[in-house]
This record gives C-alpha cells, sequence and structure tokens, in this order.
C-alpha cells in the first residue's frame, strides 16, 4: 500500500510529521513516497507542482495531504502560486469529490461561536464539486471597447459532471439520514438552474432520499440560524468552497476537521483519493511546533478507510484521537497549552 | 417629494402598509405613487416589472419596496419570474451601491444563534456592488459537441465599476471607524484579480482608511467566528449577496435590518435610491398578520435620510422604533405576540 506524503508549506510539514508517525506504528504494509508542493516546491523546483509529484502521486494508493499557501509567493503570475498544487492535483488526478463533514466532538462545544445548544447539533456533510464551476472555465483579462481593464471567468456544468456529484451526494444521504439539500442560486444563474434540473432528474433513483433546495444566499442564512437541519448538502464549487468553510467554522474547532478528495479511480485497496486537513498552511504559527495535528491525523484516518480499505485501523485512531481529547491534551486552538508533537505523542501512546 | 411604493408579494404589502402609516404621519409635503411589482405585477399585467412601474419611479425622489418573491412564479421563463422586478429596478436605475448594515440592537442579542457576547459586537456595514459581477453577464443553455446540455453564465468586472463601488466604501469606512475590508476570491478568479488590484489603486486617495483583504470563504468563517472585526465591508454582487444574507443572520433580528440602494442619479431632494427590508417575501406567513413591520418602517427612516435629506424626520422614527422595542412590543420573530398592526400602532403612538 502506497500513500503519496505531501505537506506542502506552512504548518503542513509539522502536522503532516505526526499523522505519518501514527502511520506508521500502525502494523500494516505501508510505503511512504514523498513528494513537494506549493510554495516549497516553487522554491525547490520553480513550479508549485513539479511533474515528478504528480509521478509520485500517479503511483500511489493514496495522497496524505499537508497544506499550501506562503504569502512570499503571492505575486507570482497566477500558475505558479501555491494554491496551483492544489487545483492541479485535483483537475490532474480527476478528484471531483470534495467530501467535508462537520460534526460537533463531543464535549468542544464551547469552542464555537454559536450558543452551545445550536452548535451541538451540527452533524452535517458537504459535498462539493472540485472539477469545474467558475475553477476551471475560461478566464482573463482584457481590454474593453473604451480601453478599460476587464477581468471575466465563465462559471459552467454540463449535465454528466452534475449527475456524478449528485449520485455522491445521494449515495452519501442513503447512509446517514436520508437527507440531501441541493444549494445553488437558479433564480439568477443559468448554471445552476441546468445544477437543479440534474439534481432532480438524478433524484428519481433515490426515492428513499428527501431531497431540497436552497439558494445559496439563505444557506449562508441557515448555516448560522440552525446548522443541525443539515444532513448533507451538495453543490458546487465555488458555494461549496464558502459555505465548508463557514460550516466548519459553525463547528469552532477547525482543528479537528478533515476532508477527502475522491475521483472515479479505483486502486487495488480503494478509491484513489486525497486527504487534508482543512486548517490551511497558517502562516502565522508556522514551525513554532504549536499547531493542532488532530485534523492532519483524522485525515490520515480517512485515508486508511477510504483509500486501503482499513477500517479497523481507521477506527482505532480515531479512538485514540477522542481519548487524547477526552484526557484533556489540547492545544492552543481549544483553550490547552499542548504542543504539536505532545499531541502526537498522546495519540501514538493511546493507539 | 414623491416617493413611488412598491409592495410587491407575500408579507411586501403588510409590513409596506405599516411603513406608510408612519411616513404620513409626519409633517412633510410627501405624494406617494402607487406601483405593482414582481408575481403581483405578473399576475396583474403579465410581466414583472410592467413599463408603468418603471415611469413610475422615474418620476419619484425614491423607492419605499416591500418584497417580491411566490413559489407559484418559479416555474415561469426566467425573465417572468417575480425577482426579476428586483434585477431590472437595479439594472434600470443604475442602482449599483447596496448599503446593508448589521448592527446589534441592545438588548435583541438573544435573538443571534451566536453566543450574546459575540453577537453584541456586531456593528458592520456591507456595500455591495449591484450592477454587474455574473448577474448581469452573458449567461445561457447549450449542448456540448457530445450533445450533453450545459449552463454557463460569465462573471466579469471592468476597472469603473470596481472604482466606483470602492469609492462608495472608502468613503464609508472614513465616516465610520476608518476600516474597509475588501473579499474577492483573487486566488482563483480573474474578476476577483482586477478587483483586487483596482480597490489598491483607489485606497491610495484615502490614505485614512486601513485598507484589508480576505478571500470570500475565509470572510464567511470570520463572520461565524468574530464578526465583531469588521468595520466596513466592500464586494462584488455574488458575494455580496452571499456574505450580507450570513451577517444579517448573525444579528439574528432579520426584521429590524433594512438595506439602501443608491446610484448616481441625483433629485431636487437628495441621491434617489430604493429602500427595502431584506427579510423578503416570507410566503409561509403572507396575509396572517404576524410579519414584523419594524425593518419595513426603518427602510422608511433611510430613505428620509437619504433620498429626501429629511436627517430630523429619520431620527425621530428611529427613536419610536427603539422606543417600540424597549417597551417590549415585539412580533413573534423576537418572541413576542404582537401583530403587524399592533407595532405599527406602536411606533405610531411613540412619534
Ligand atoms: C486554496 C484555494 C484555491 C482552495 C479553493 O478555493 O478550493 C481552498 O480554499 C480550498 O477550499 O481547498
Ligand atoms: C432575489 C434575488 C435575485 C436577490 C439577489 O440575489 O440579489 C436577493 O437575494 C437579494 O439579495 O436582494
Amino acid at each position: 500500500m502506497k500513500i503519496a506524503v505531501f505537506a506542502g508549506d506552512g504548518i503542513g510539514p509539522e502536522v503532516t510529521e505526526q499523522a505519518v508517525r501514527v502511520l506508521q506504528h500502525l502494523p500494516l504494509p505501508l510505503s511512504l513516497l514523498v513528494g513537494d508542493v506549493g510554495g516549497y516546491a516553487y522554491q525547490r523546483h520553480g513550479h508549485p507542482l513539479p511533474e515528478e509529484t504528480l509521478a509520485c502521486a500517479a503511483e500511489a494508493d493514496a495522497i496524505l495531504f499537508g497544506a499550501v499557501g506562503d504569502p512570499r509567493y503571492d505575486q507570482l503570475d497566477r500558475h505558479l502560486r501555491p494554491e496551483q498544487a492544489v487545483l492541479g492535483l485535483r483537475k490532474a488526478l480527476g478528484l471531483f469529490a470534495n467530501l467535508r463533514p462537520a460534526k460537533m466532538f463531543g464535549g468542544m462545544e464551547s469552542a464555537s461561536a454559536l450558543k452551545p445548544a445550536i452548535a451541538g447539533a451540527i452533524d452535517l456533510l458537504i459535498v462539493r464539486e472540485l472539477n469545474g464551476d467558475i475553477y476551471f472555465g475560461k478566464k482573463g483579462t482584457e481590454r474593453t471597447a473604451s480601453g478599460l481593464r476587464r477581468g471575466y471567468d465563465v462559471m459552467s456544468y454540463d449535465e454528466s459532471e452534475v449527475r456524478r456529484i449528485a449520485i455522491i451526494g445521494f449515495e452519501a444521504a442513503r447512509k446517514r439520514q436520508g437527507r440531501l439539500c441541493s444549494i445553488d442560486k437558479a433564480n439568477v444563474l443559468e448554471t445552476s438552474q441546468l445544477w437543479r434540473d440534474v439534481v432532480i432528474e438524478t433524484g428519481q433513483d433515490y426515492p428513499d432520499v428527501t431531497l431540497s433546495h436552497l439558494y445559496v444566499d439563505n444557506a449562508a442564512m441557515q448555516l448560522v440560524r440552525d446548522p443541525g437541519q443539515f444532513d448533507v448538502i451538495v453543490t458546487g464549487n465555488l458555494f461549496g468552497d464558502i459555505l465548508s468553510d463557514q460550516a466548519s467554522m459553525c463547528v469552532g474547532s477547525i482543528g479537528l476537521l478533515a476532508s477527502a478528495s475522491l475521483g472515479e479511480r479505483a486502486t487495488e485497496h480503494g478509491t484513489f483519493g486525497l486527504y487534508e486537513p482543512i486548517h490551511g498552511s497558517a502562516p502565522d504559527i508556522a514551525g513554532m511546533g504549536i499547531a493542532n495535528p488532530l485534523a492532519a491525523i483524522l485525515s490520515a484516518a480517512d485515508l486508511l478507510r477510504h483509500s486501503l480499505r482499513q477500517a479497523a485501523a481507521a477506527d482505532q485512531v480515531e479512538r485514540a484521537v477522542a481519548a487524547t481529547l477526552r484526557d484533556g491534551v489540547l492545544g492552543r486552538d481549544l483553550g490547552g497549552d499542548a504542543s504539536t508533537s505532545q499531541i502526537g505523542d498522546a495519540v501514538l501512546e493511546r493507539l
């Protein structure tokens, strides 16, 4: 079982190191391949997603991803910026489905800005499309007839792109509480109208799932007012970017949330996927050894479950994380003072 | 002084009626012109924004708007749906600047889903561009080479559109705490990169205003984590749609929030504008006489202040609303049981 480890920028390497320790501690025949991504890769190879890294991904059964993003490289041409590593991997590897659970960890309610009773009810899954929408359409800057600079980006989806992500949403809802909410802006956007039509068509194969629709502005309100109302949300790339971050922050403990990006490629051991903590590179605390590695460790658990079909090992890691929290080994983000490696040690001890 | 009253659909007529009572109670030479919009206008004239209504708007100094939106008309062709009244008025009248304050009303903290200490700190103004972006670009549905349905919408801004809304943002910040946060997705969108460049250029004329930038996904998180950090936010049409609704819900008492849409046209008495409560048509409670009319009444106060330069009258109305709340005359949305007309009566008594 081959795992590609792309630690990236900022706190990526620190937190990924702890996740790797956890993986190596398990009695599984894992071989780890290391690759450079993001600003770090740009520094070493002149590109945020070098050919070697893509080749390494192609060879692996799954990718354990840290984070990319480094303000030093924000002024580069767009195609050389750290973020292009993430966008490039998603597109090159056909990772079209981003699964982002947002669930309150028992006992962590106070980390949320929402009232504990409202935050405590959060248990939702956002299914975000990752390969289309305004992210990958034609875009550019040009001059208008009167010589003004004008920027443009084309949003679009075709029915096959909508259908395959809708299926992921319906299947996920079927395994949970059977409720799928599709989010769009069909009162203004033609892309959204097609999205809505195709989601409704796809729903005919899922009579057991209750389908509803919300406009994105209303969804942003409902996620504040009563996030506990949602089971599974399915939405496009752009709205998913915004709403999944909002939902994570409703939970509060961002240092505990992971995300999985899956495609159609099956490997010997499961579905190929990329697993990452959602917290990003956090350049302000990089290198200080205080970042919370639990989201990275939980990403490794997701990887074990989805890409390597090692459900027992995944459960074991998740239980060790829960025990670490229960025992009060908390990072600064949760009001404690445990360091990155102390939290890693605590999880290893409980494995 | 001529005010066009477009009450529209759902609870629009009920709440607007109370705002009109308040206006008529003031010792001002107001003449009211009535026009049909939304589903109601479609029903009577076959179009959500009939020529007569546009003519009426052109004659007036300001528009007092209720709400549009009626699920009975959601299946119509896009250009006949109720929402087109709002989009059409914005575009036809050049109302490019939407000002949406979100401020906690003292004593109303418990209406928010956020913890009282966090909600209580909210006092921000969102300046949303209304005439461009993906709302008014080329859009359609077509067939791909392989015969699939494909929907598309073009997002774009040119530098003059960005500059005029940025100026509104900087001017507003100057009159408040001097902090402007511009929100975009410049790490992915060319439209956003141009937006950011032009906002920075415009900022050179405002050395006294502190300018910052956030990506929209991060902004959606910050609005949950700590909305009190913001003074003025300036953003495009689409992101503004999402974030302004989110910010309003953070305040909690949606029935108390109004918005103003302003253009470049000056009238004899001030700047022409459209004023509306943000709560929308709420078809589920329409006609029941239980909608809270305070946002509509506060819209009338904004109208007096901005379009008629009647600051004293505007203050008087706002004080009467504050007194109504303080005296516990609350609608169901705020945990009370006062009816729409009882709340209207209470404001009139306190005028
Ligand atoms: C870094 C950026 C391009 C990326 C996105 O917008 O998809 C990030 O925000 C995410 O959600 O993974
Ligand atoms: C009704 C709809 C077209 C409109 C918009 O998206 O602008 C509404 O959500 C608003 O914010 O005024």
